[in-house]
C-alpha cells in the first residue's frame, strides 16, 4: 500500500540536500500537515526516540494540529485513536499532547507525562510495561499486533501500519542515521508497512556514533560477539527498504528535555555509602580497580553517583547503560571514565550544546546501540555489569517495586530495571529510605514488610542502600536479610515498626512450620491501607 | 592444606582399574570411613549432582555414621554443621540424612526432601534459592563465603573446603567424567580448596555425554558460541588441578530416583490445551513448523506434554531443559525429537536400565552442560527457547509464585524456573486450578487476586494455562488480563468470587485515578488468611 501522490512544492534547506544522500528521496519531500490525514483511527504506529531524546517531532505535532482543527475527538465517527509503541518515552508536546486530546488508546512499553500517566490510571489507555530489552523483539514477534492482523503464512501483515522516525542523515543506500537515541528504532522500523522520515537539521549529522546489528529471530539469532563496551558489531546507520517510505520531512525542532534531576543531601550520602562500598570490594579482591562496566538509572541519586566517581578513586571506568545524563559529562571530562555506551543520551538543552561543540572529543569514546543490545541479558551478564536503580519501595526480604505507587497506579514503567538487576555482577537498589506525604514529612517508608507491587524479586538484589546506609545481602537467607535491611537502611521512624512486624511473623511462621520466609498476611499491607485512610504509613500498632 | 596420608590398604576393581586412566590417583584411594572425622564444624563443602543424579554417596554417608556412632550432635563441643552447596537436589538418604541429624547449617540453592524442607521452615537451616544459571557463578564471585574468609590480593582463600563429587571415569589429565548430571558440579571444583572423588563403577562411563566449557569470570568472560541445541564448545571431562585432590574412592551406590510423577486427567487436559495453543502457533507462522527448542520442567503436567509430543503432529523437535525425565525416552523412541540438551538426566531406575542398554543410540542424539550454560539467560533468549513449568499459584496480572506456601513457607526452591520464563520466547506456566486441603477438595485456589509471594513477575509470563483453559496474555495490559485469567483458567468454584474482587478493586481504583492494576490491599491476601483460619480460600464474601 503506498501513499498518495504529494503535491504541494518543497524547498529543503542545504543541510538537508547534504545530509540525504539518497537522491530518490527528494520526490517523497512532503509537508507533515498533508501527511497528517493518513493515519486512521485504530492504525499502529511506531515512533522513534528513548528518554525524550532522537523522537519525530513534526508529523505527531500535525496530527495533533489536525485533530484539534477539525474538532475530530468530539464525535465518536470521527474520532481517532492510536496504538503507539517507542522504544521508551519521549517529549511531553507530543506524547502528553496526545494524551491529553484522547488520542491514544495503547501505549507501550515506558512514557513519562503527566497527561498519559493520568490516560492510564483512569482507564483510558491501555499500557503494559515490558523490560525494554524484551520489547523490542516481542514487537517482531507479532506479540502486540495478534488481534491487528491475524497473519498466516500466506498472508503475512507487518505488526505496525507506520514507523515515524527521526534522522539527522541519509546514506546513498536510504539507510537512517539517528539522533542521539537509538531505543527500538531498527525493531520500529523492520516492523513496518509505512515509513516516514523526519529528517532534523537542526541537529548536528551524528554519523559515526551508533551501532545497528543486524537483528535476527530465533532459529537464526547469533550471539553478541561483544566482550568489551567499545566493541562494535555493526554498521553506522539502520538498512531499511527504501520503497516503504512514503515521504520524508525536513525538520527543525529540538529534542525538548528538561534539566537534569538537582542532587540533595540525602542522594549524596548514598553515592557515599556505595562509592565506600565499591572501594571495598576492589581492595578485597572481588572488583578490578577499575570496576566492571557500570549502569546506572535517572535521578538525583545517580547523578550524585556518576558525580561522585568523577572525583572518586577509580581510573580508567567503562560504563555500559541505558542513559547518558550530563553529570556524565564532567566524568568524561575529569579523564577518568573511559569509554560508555548507551542508547541514549539525554543531556540537558546545555549538556547537549557542549557535546555538540566538543564532537570530536567525544566521537572516540561513545557509542549509541539498540535496547535490544544495551540491555540484553546476554551482554549484562557476560560483562559483569555493576547496576545501580531507584525503586519506589523495598521490602525486608528484597523485593523491588519499580513501577506501581500503593501497588496500582502506575507511574512509568518498568524501564530496563529488571534486565539490568536480573543480570548484573552486582545489583544495586538506592532509596531515600523516606518519601514525603501532605502531612507528615517521613510520611511513607521506602522499606516496607511486603512490596505492594513486585517487579524485581528477591533473587534479583545484592545490595540495597538508603541514606542511612548500605545492606549487603550477597548469600544471606531470607531471614538473615530482614534484620540487615532494617538496620542499615530503614528510617528511625520506622526501625521499630518494621522490626516488630519481623518479629511477630517470625514467631507466628517458625510456630506452624513455614518460617522461611516469614510474614503475617493480615498485617502485609497495613501500612498500605492506613496511608490511603491517614495520609502516612506510620500505623499505632500491628494488630487493634 | 593436604591431608593425612591415607594407611588403609585398599582393592580397588578391575573397572575402576580402567576407568581411572591417572595413574598417581591410584595412591590416593581411600577408606571414606577414613575421610569421615576430616570434617570440620562449620566447613564450607560442595558436591556433585543436580536432581538426585550424579551425587556423592559414600563421603556423605560415611560423615553421618561417624557422626551418628560418635554421638557428636548430642554435645554442643562436638556438633558438626556444615554449609552445602550443590548444584540443584540430591538423593534423600543422603541429603535428607544429613538435615535429619542437624548436620546443615545452610544449605544453597534448592532442595528436595522432607527433613530439609522441615529444617528451613523451623529456622535451623538457612536457605536462599536463587536462579540456577547464576548460583554457580554467585560461587565463584565470593558471595556465599563473604564471611568465610575475607580475601584479599595478598592473601587468597576458596569459597569452599571440600569439593566432594562424583565421577564415572578419570582422564589421562586426572580430569572428570562426570555421571548423568553436571549441574555446577564445574564450579564446585573450581572453587574448592580439596577434592574428593568417588567413582562410581556401577554406572557405564558416560564420556562423550557431557560438553563442559571453560569458565571464566568478567571481564574475561566469554560468548556461548551456541546456536542450535547439539552445538559443542567444550571438553568431555571437567579440567583440575590434580593436585589437589586429596583422596579417591570406589563406589557402587546406585542414584537414588524414584519413579517419575504419574500423569492425572487433569495433566492431560492441560497438555491437550497447550499443544492446541502451539498447533495454531504453527499455523499461524509464528512458530516453525517444529517449533523452537523446548524446556519442560518435572511434574506429572510435563510428562503429559511431553508424552504428548510423542505423539503430536511435530517432527524434528529440539529439546533445551534442565532435566529430561523418563517421558522423553517415548519422545526419541517415537522419532519426534531429534535431539535433547540439558543439565541433568533425571531417570527412574527402569528408564535409566533402558538408556544405559540402548546408549549407542542415544549418544548421538543427547548433550549435557553445566547448569550454568544449560540455563543460561544468552542462550535462552538466542535460541527462543518454550518455555513451560509449574507454579503455586499465579495471580489474575500474571506475577507467580513457585517457591512459598501461604507466603512463607519454603518447598523446594526456585530451581531454573525463572531463568526459562524470564528469556523464553514463549513463557508458559501450567497448574491445575485448585488443590485440595484436608476438608475441601477445590480448598485451595492457584489462580489469586495476589500472589502470596512472587517469584516470576507480571512482565515475564505469556500464557497461563490450567485444566480449564488456556489464557493468551501477551500484549495485553493489566486490565485486559485479569478478566482473561479468570474466565480462561480459574475453577469454577472461584470464578465469582474472583470476578468481584477484578470489579470491585477496578472500580474503586479508578476513582481514585490508579487503575493501572487494580487491587484492594486491604483484601489482596484475604483468601490466604481465611485458608489459615478455616482450611479453604472459599470466603463468605470481601468486606464484612
Amino acid at each position: 500500500m503506498r501513499a498518495t501522490p504529494l503535491l504541494r512544492t518543497i524547498n529543503p534547506s542545504a543541510t538537508f540536500k547534504e545530509r540525504v544522500r539518497r537522491p530518490g528521496y527528494f520526490s517523497k519531500l512532503a509537508q507533515p500537515s498533508d501527511l497528517a490525514p493518513l493515519f486512521k483511527n485504530g492504525d499502529y504506529i511506531g515512533w522513534s526516540g528513548f528518554t525524550g531524546v532522537g523522537y519525530p517531532k513534526q508529523i505527531p505535532t500535525a496530527i495533533a494540529d489536525h485533530i484539534e482543527a477539525n474538532n475530530l475527538q468530539a464525535n465518536p465517527d470521527t474520532k481517532k485513536k492510536f496504538n503507539l509503541f517507542v522504544g521508551a518515552s519521549v517529549g511531553p508536546e507530543v506524547e502528553d499532547r496526545w494524551a491529553a486530546l484522547d488520542m491514544i488508546a495503547r501505549r507501550y512499553p515506558h512514557q513519562v507525562g503527566k497527561e498519559v500517566s493520568k490516560g492510564i490510571n483512569s482507564g483510558r489507555i491501555e499500557f503494559a510495561d515490558k523490560h525494554l530489552s524484551m520489547f523490542p523483539q516481542d514487537l517482531t514477534y507479532g506479540y502486540y499486533s495478534l488481534k491487528k492482523s491475524p497473519a498466516s503464512h500466506s498472508h503475512p501483515h507487518k505488526p505496525l501500519d507506520w514507523a515515524v522516525v527521526e534522522a539527522t542523515a541519509i546514506t546513498e543506500e536510504g539507510w537512517i542515521v539517528p539522533g542521539a537515541s537509538i531505543g527500538a528504532t531498527p525493531e520500529i522500523l523492520q516492523s513496518a508497512d509505512k515509513i516516514i522520515i523526519e529528517v532534523n537539521t537542526l541537529v548536528p549529522n551524528l554519523e559515526g556514533l551508533h551501532d545497528i546489528n543486524q537483528g535476527f529471530v530465533p532459529p537464526h539469532r547469533q550471539p553478541y560477539l561483544i566482550t568489551h563496551p567499545s566493541d562494535r558489531i555493526g554498521l553506522t546507520s539502520i538498512p531499511i527498504d527504501p520503497d516503504r517510505v512514503i515521504a520524508v520531512t525536513e525538520s527543525k525542532a529540538p529534542d525538548n528535555t528538561g534539566p537534569n534531576a538537582p542532587e540533595t543531601p540525602e542522594s549524596r550520602a548514598i553515592a557515599a555509602h556505595l562509592i565506600q562500598f565499591l572501594s571495598e570490594e576492589v581492595s578485597l579482591g572481588r572488583l578490578p580497580k577499575n570496576l566492571l562496566p557500570l549502569q546506572s538509572g535517572i535521578g538525583n541519586v545517580a547523578n550524585s553517583i556518576i558525580g561522585g566517581l568523577a572525583e572518586g578513586p577509580f581510573e580508567q571506568v567503562q560504563v555500559w547503560t541505558e542513559v547518558l545524563q550530563d553529570t556524565f559529562i564532567r566524568f568524561f571530562e575529569t579523564g577518568k571514565l573511559e569509554f560508555a555506551t548507551a542508547t541514549s543520551i539525554r543531556f540537558s538543552p546545555e549538556g547537549f550544546d557542549h557535546f555538540f561543540s566538543n564532537w570530536e572529543m567525544y566521537k572516540d569514546r561513545l557509542l549509541l546501540r539498540s535496547q535490544q543490545v544495551a540491555n540484553s541479558p546476554e551482554l549484562i551478564r557476560r560483562l559483569g555489569i555493576i547496576a545501580m536503580n531507584t525503586p519506589l519501595e523495598v521490602d525486608i526480604y528484597g523485593h523491588a517495586n519499580s513501577t506501581c505507587a500503593l501497588g496500582s497506579r502506575m507511574l512509568n514503567g518498568l524501564g530496563g530495571s529488571a534486565d539490568f538487576l536480573r543480570n548484573a555482577k552486582l545489583s544495586i537498589m538506592h532509596t531515600p529510605s523516606t518519601r514525603p506525604t501532605k502531612n507528615d514529612p517521613t510520611g511513607i517508608t521506602c522499606i516496607v514488610p511486603f512490596a505492594s507491587h513486585v517487579d524485581q524479586t528477591e533473587h534479583d538484589l545484592d545490595i540495597v542502600v538508603t541514606e542511612q546506609g548500605l545492606a549487603d545481602l550477597r548469600g544471606l537467607s531470607p531471614r538473615e536479610r530482614a534484620p540487615i535491611i532494617i538496620e542499615k537502611c530503614a528510617h528511625p521512624d520506622y526501625k521499630d515498626l518494621l522490626n516488630e512486624y519481623y518479629d511477630r511473623s517470625l514467631h507466628e511462621c517458625l510456630k506452624r512450620g513455614a518460617g522461611h520466609e516469614p510474614h503475617m498476611l493480615r498485617n502485609a499491607f497495613k501500612l498500605y491501607t492506613n496511608m490511603l485512610e491517614h495520609g502516612t504509613m506510620k500505623i499505632k500498632d500491628w494488630d487493634p
